[in-house]
């Protein structure tokens, strides 16, 4: 039965979903007769086996040992808060770059610790064996769940590595993946951030561009430069237009299998109620920003993060508008709808899930507004107001019946925030919080209760200077007052803030139960089961949703369409750099915040660049967030590149894979080393780099 | 009256259709206040006048003046037909550039005319003199048409100059305007197509951009150079980011004055209809492409063509899909109806014209398959034969009863088409009409008397098969001898293609009566009647519609957000140039038909080239087509660059002026000198150039 289910279904969705290239597959099963086919090339055993041992886990990313004697490369924005740690006032590495020019000048990052994926082991049979028949559904959850936790211990007092318990294809598999961790990780070059991220948030996302985002960290253990079991040799030669590459690295999160229903309201609802809001506080900040130097250093921060968020979101419309790709969505489920209906089995589990999906998608379209809107409104202030609010509150309740963020395991980061002593501006609070109730008043209507009850009749204006100029939460000491208070110092409180608190929390409890208990669990069970009916019917010719764990993506150095009407080039060289840098005006006019400016010695040092060395290029490799810092491979398991982005008009990725337009970008090799050679001092790095 | 209801107006657009730096000016009518107010800068008589001689019209285009001894810039495309004709086979000048090391060496190109605008007067008065009271509609628009032609015949016995007359504002105005017309016109230096169009049609719009698009000619009178009465010398100092801008030229047509109901046509039905069928034609010539070599060298040229019109066409409707735009058109149609509603004469002449109009788009849009679809479907064979199975019957009627095509002023040039020696490829033709045949029958159905008559229930590719190998039509003897055979040899001819014409006519004529009858002549009727409105509300205020004659146009230098997610730099430079030819590869993998690769001296000369040197810039003017190799004017009246394009994002503006998207692409001066000096062996012109 399954194997018919599968044969029609694979027939039904060969040109869907299935299109080539396509995918982040997990090692034990990469497609290696489709890649063949496809290019001519599949990785062996020992290669995959290099690639998986060179490869690392950064937090938030990826890296790759380079060198014989420990060098790992990642992203620069990968590595960049850890060239913050070890940077002070009088060094500042983030600004100013930093190589070692010895190994003793190599700079431990306390704290950092790097995983390699050292083996995994497939524990489905043994997770599932847990359950026993007749077992209620919550019972046999239950004994899964501790199936694995005892399975990830018992691995990790065998073998003394970490272990990590891993959930494939919503639950169709389940794995024990052993790390080896690197505790002891130190800065060893990276270039000047305006270079890294040359072009700053106007560039970001998109192509043709010009960031040497790398930075170099060496792995030391026992005092010494680690020798790892494998690393990735700097190839001596770079891509060509056409050459194939592969990618390992570790994908964040995906929305792929979403239902149409799910995604046509992320392209008609979700997304462009998003993007209208964050126009507004756009809008705003830039109101107050005009006010004074003052504030507009302040809203510069928010500014670009909102427009950040506004190109992403953007760019993810762009690719859910274009018809093909919602019209492939629909043709896979209509393939698999007609394949649970064969299945009687299936068919009563999971045959009812599109329609509970699409009744729970029209729920989330009554709730947008409330469940957009009823919130701190983007004040910093009102926030703490509402944790310290509920603190008493939630830790009075068994951990089970809490909010998740009171939770056991969050309750501490929640109690760092409030405590973070970063400090607060005011104005520009204020600000925010003003637009934000001025929004809500405007789309809720002067009469919805939670309007009426945190206005009371008087402008979103007024209301915001009079909890902001009279709140004290501002100061550190006075949140900490109230937190360790407790209930009683917060009854007591008379503070307008908390006070705005008060009139919000009921509402924005009522919102946040009615997302979670009529939206978001129906999405995860009845997508769970719709999971559970695609693993059935496809098994493992499909690659599991992304779960920050290693995977493998290929496809070929290749041009896209731009959103511009031309076609993207292959590569860009150093001659581009400086290009973009005088096309803006130079150092001298540092138009748009100085974001094509360059460090004096790029100018400097400029003529002894060869400037025809590629910089970065284009291929197109399935990647997404996670796969920051991850190793660009050849065909030799060579290092050709370093990936840290994915273009603008390929944004539509994270819901659907589209072949014309999903392009990541990487730092090309030739790059690096032009880089490190000509300008960075850091010939001796790259001498070890190249060596064999 | 007249002033009450031009404020109130005023008021109501000032926001809207009045945009800071938006119009295409005429000469008398520059708005120098509004220029001052917003740029500090407004060119005085002496300016104008100076801008106005230099300044000259090609065929198609503009160039000007910029050498005391008749140097005559213009852009390479706009000369290129010019530059052909004086290459041979042995001495290919589009390919392999040009430059006359002496004068002696300055090729003639026979029959070339430039003109310059010498002077202009405002007849209006005497126009509408002729009209005598109580005349009916008709007899007052001959009496006019009779008026103006005589004015122009009486001025150029007088003044020996080239006059034209000129209607403005849909005959809010009349003039005429005097040329000088220079005959003598000789080719100077031109760079190699490759550099000029440097990218190629998939570049073609896009903007950052790296074409030399310039070529010099020189004028002579008398066989000796001329020195014309002004020029506009080389600037010694090129912009920054942020100065003004003024350019000259001729802009040739836009849409910006067609109602909201007739551009949500264009946006919901006209352009996707006209895109989804270039997407198949696309189609039907890539699959014909690929059925051998010789097959896809006669596709290329057809396959650049559509993409070319696509992407003209979806950087229209892109203007048009912003909400914003559209808003705007809305905005002033409602306020130009509330003062047409005040206005008694005019309620009672314009106040039913927008309904009449929106009667109309409705007729075009149930219209629109069959105006579309009866056609010769995109053969060159059928097109002639419909002509030949035409001409006997149209040339027997009085000639204000013909079509278009054969009235008196037409059917010379009907007949040279025919007669046109350029080989006919059977192959393509074949393709491209079994492709149009079939679009017939899926757009229409089967059972649509005109997929009947052509297809007779026969498959389309069969059709087409026995009409394209059994005509004689690609020969050119054989049209000359129907041509002359007259209508007794076409009524003896068995030709298969003219069978399939004759089956074709009667469908073609009735839908091309029907949208002349019930769509063109509504248009233009009330199309008109809205001007007289909107030019007795608004009078002078407003710019007239492009018309081909002399304009200017004003605005800085400055970036926009392009449709890749970033700003777009404001200059480009040689480095540019290099990086984008290396990033396809350079010449060795000349990837997309070659569009990126650079001629050979171009890499051989390029240690000479100071390659930090502007290449490109961008400017908020307002352009369109016309102004093709317009030059482009400092606040000084100094030439700092030739305008050559503008860019996909701002193809809009052909409907509606966007000041966030609206950017015109100009070579810049210091480009074309370096590339004189440096490259083009034609220092002595530079130095011509700069002389002051």
């Amino acid at each position: 039965m399954r194997t018919l289910l599968r044969s029609s279904l694979l027939l039904l969705l060969a040109a869907g979903t299935l299109r080539s290239d396509e995918g982040m597959w997990t090692f034990d099963n990469v497609p290696l007769q489709k890649m063949k086919a496809a290019h001519g090339f599949a990785p062996d055993a020992a290669w995959l086996k290099k690639a998986q041992l060179a490869t690392l886990r950064f937090p938030g990313g990826t890296g790759a040992f380079v060198s014989r004697d420990g060098l790992v490369i990642t992203n620069h924005h990968v590595g960049r808060s850890a060239i913050a740690q070890v940077s002070s006032a009088q060094r500042d590495f983030i600004k100013d770059g930093f190589t070692a020019a010895t190994r003793d000048q190599e700079i431990k990052v306390p704290g950092l610790e790097l995983m390699m994926l050292v083996s995994s082991e497939d524990v489905t049979a043994r997770v599932n064996g847990a359950v026993k028949p007749g077992m209620a559904e919550a019972a046999a959850l239950k004994a899964r769940q501790n199936a694995l936790s005892e399975l990830r211990k018992a691995e990790e007092a065998r073998t003394g590595l970490t272990c990590e318990p891993v959930t494939l294809y919503q639950g169709g598999e389940y794995w024990i993946y052993r790390y080896k961790k690197f505790s002891d990780v130190r800065l060893a070059a990276a270039p000047e951030v305006q270079v890294a991220s040359f072009g700053g948030d106007a560039d970001n996302y998109t192509y043709p561009r010009w960031d040497l985002d790398f930075a170099l960290f060496r792995v030391y253990e026992n005092g010494k430069p680690y020798t790892p079991e494998a690393y990735l040799p700097f190839a001596a030669e770079g891509l060509k237009i056409g050459d194939l590459t592969l990618v390992t690295g570790h994908p964040g999160t995906t929305f792929r299998q979403q239902t149409y229903a799910q995604m046509r309201y992320a392209r008609d609802l979700g997304i462009p109620y998003r993007l209208k809001s964050l126009e507004r506080q756009k809008q705003a900040l830039q109101a107050f920003a005009a006010t004074s130097p003052e504030a507009r250093r302040l809203a510069a921060d928010p500014i670009y993060g909102i427009e950040n968020g506004q190109k992403r979101l953007t760019g993810q419309l762009l690719g859910l508008q274009k018809d093909a790709n919602l019209q492939k969505v629909l043709e896979a489920e209509k393939a698999l709808k007609a394949a649970v209906a064969k299945d009687p089995h299936m068919k009563a589990r999971a045959g009812g899930s599109w329609g509970a999906i699409e009744q729970a998608v029209a729920r989330q379209t009554s709730l947008l507004k409330e469940s957009s809107l009823l919130d701190a409104r983007n004040s910093a202030l009102l926030g703490h107001a509402l944790t310290l609010v509920r603190l008493p509150q939630e830790t009075a309740k068994p951990a089970d019946q809490r909010l998740p963020e009171f939770a056991e395991g969050s309750l501490k980061a929640t109690r760092a925030r409030l405590t973070n002593p970063r400090p607060i501006e005011k104005p520009l609070d204020q600000a925010r919080l003003a637009a934000g109730l001025q929004e809500a008043l405007e789309e809720l209507g002067a009469q919805h209760p939670f309007v009426k009850a945190l206005l009371g009749g008087r402008a979103p204006e007024a209301v915001a200077r009079e909890a902001v100029e009279g709140t004290r939460l501002h100061d550190l000491e006075a949140r900490k007052a109230l937190l360790e208070g407790g209930a009683a110092a917060l009854a007591a409180c008379k503070d307008p803030m908390i006070a705005l608190a008060r009139a919000l929390e009921p509402f924005n409890r009522r919102v946040r139960q009615q997302v979670e208990r009529e939206v978001a669990s129906v999405f995860s069970e009845h997508g769970g089961r719709l999971a559970e009916a695609r693993f059935k019917a496809l098994g493992k010719t499909q690659y599991p949703d992304a779960t920050f764990t290693l995977r493998l993506s290929y496809g070929p150095v290749a041009t896209y369409p731009t959103g511009s009407g031309t076609k993207a080039q292959p590569f860009t060289t150093f001659l581009g750099l400086y290009d973009r840098h005088l096309g803006w005006g130079g150092n001298t006019v540092a138009a748009e915040g100085g974001a094509w400016t360059l460090p004096q010695r790029w100018l400097d040092r400029r003529s002894r660049i060869d400037l025809d060395q590629p910089f970065n290029f284009i291929y197109a490799c399935d990647t997404v967030g996670g796969n920051s810092g991850s190793p660009v491979l050849n065909t030799r398991g060579e290092f050709v590149g370093i990936n840290f982005d994915s273009v603008f008009e390929g944004q539509g990725g994270y819901y659907v894979y589209d072949p014309d337009t999903k392009r990541s970008v990487a730092v090309d090799v030739r790059g690096i080393l032009e880089s490190l050679r000509k300008v960075m001092d850091a010939g001796h790095l790259a001498d070890e780099l190249t060596a064999r």
